[in-house]
């Protein structure tokens, strides 16, 4: 690439027959990289480089999808553009955690806590409210969940303090809740979290850990060894 | 997939230990499904399913991507996503066309009009503004531009009418301009454009067009057909 780019630079011009040696001179004498630096940074004009950088913040945003994006909502109507803004302020605005299960929630007990038709004896433990999203999306769980807001990890000084297990331990204790499920992906930090948790609940109520195992559709050839240890060890008798 | 439900929700219950038949009951007594369609609106709390909907109207964010945005978004402190919301409104607001050459600009006059050390006697024609900061990024043009604002497409009733040509026209036969260099895309539209502006624009300056051919680090075995007769066509005698 560099090499292209030396070659045109040396060419004498716009084109061989280009009639005007002074626009010849203005493009060729070797300030231009130096002025280009310089205006490098005013590409954009500065509303729209400052909305770019916002939107650089977001996770699997980069540069171009950044720009891409920009440029996208400056050809919407002003109305979709202030409906946007209102949402992302809303929602930052309004929703809060459940006081109950510490899920996301726009009021102080959130909709799966309230619901007259969950079971409430039962309650699914899980690191993040994108896990209860996930849950409820396979809709096959008909109980409440409790939002740990993360796992213990002493490697990021987060321990168990400055996780929602103590309201944990006291609902578990508290309420009648006939099964606890931890759901938490396997890993070096979900399994010190439930083993953690475990260990705690096992004295009033049933704890139960979700299975792991081969994923639908996996195949056995390509599955990690760990994967294909916890198959084995997690195997059940056919009925 | 199918399959592998069913065969869960025949099963007796949650594990066959479970010692909590009226669990079972709930879970199992084919009631659910119809109450998983009524939840199923239900899995965002509202001001989040708002955020989630208006973050998919924007270009090549889906369900899923809208999801870890918004979740994302609400993890953030609320300064940032004011910033974000108000980076929105302010680029919206702010950002108009350049009365000269039409591309996006905060001010009356664009950054590039004004420069002093741009080139003002060669124009570079462009269907969108997304084209001059793709050009600008090349750091190689020292001229101005103009923006089309679309190309001519009679199938989407878009005609020369409808785009910044006759503005062109008029800038071109008024102002010293020594050179109009066509950068538009080849296409049906870009190449009727292409044509009809050169036609107009012929009269009053030099009108060229950019170069189509291989793509840098592009094979000469894998390029396309039109692209190939594209570079045949458009060879130049080595110097």
């Amino acid at each position: 690439m560099v090499l292209y780019w030396n070659l045109r630079r040396s060419k004498p011009g716009l084109s061989p027959s280009s009639p005007h040696p002074e626009i010849k001179d203005q493009w060729h004498d070797g300030r231009i990289p130096q002025r280009s630096n310089l205006r490098r940074l005013k590409v954009y004009t500065r509303p729209l480089a400052r909305l770019i950088e916002q939107l650089q913040h977001l996770p699997g945003i980069g540069p171009k999808s950044a720009q891409r994006l920009a440029l996208h909502i400056l050809k919407r109507p002003e109305m979709e553009v202030q409906a946007l803004a209102q949402a992302l302020l809303d929602a930052k605005k309004q929703v809060g955690v459940c006081s109950e299960c510490f899920h996301l929630s726009a009021e102080p007990v959130c909709e799966i806590c309230r619901a007259p038709n969950r079971d409430s004896h039962i309650v699914c433990v899980v690191a993040d409210s994108k896990d209860v999203i996930a849950i409820e999306k396979t809709r096959e769980y008909p109980g409440l969940y409790h939002v740990l807001g993360g796992l213990i990890s002493p490697m990021d000084g987060i321990g168990p303090e400055q996780l929602h297990i103590s309201p944990l331990i006291k609902r578990v204790s508290q309420k009648k809740i006939q099964e606890v499920i931890l759901a938490i992906s396997p890993s070096i930090e979900g399994d010190t979290t439930t083993l953690y948790i475990g260990q705690l609940l096992k004295p009033f109520t049933k704890v139960t850990r979700i299975a792991f195992g081969l994923p639908m559709g996996g195949d056995l050839e390509y599955a990690d060894e760990v994967t294909l240890a916890r198959a084995l060890e997690g195997r059940r008798e056919l009925d």
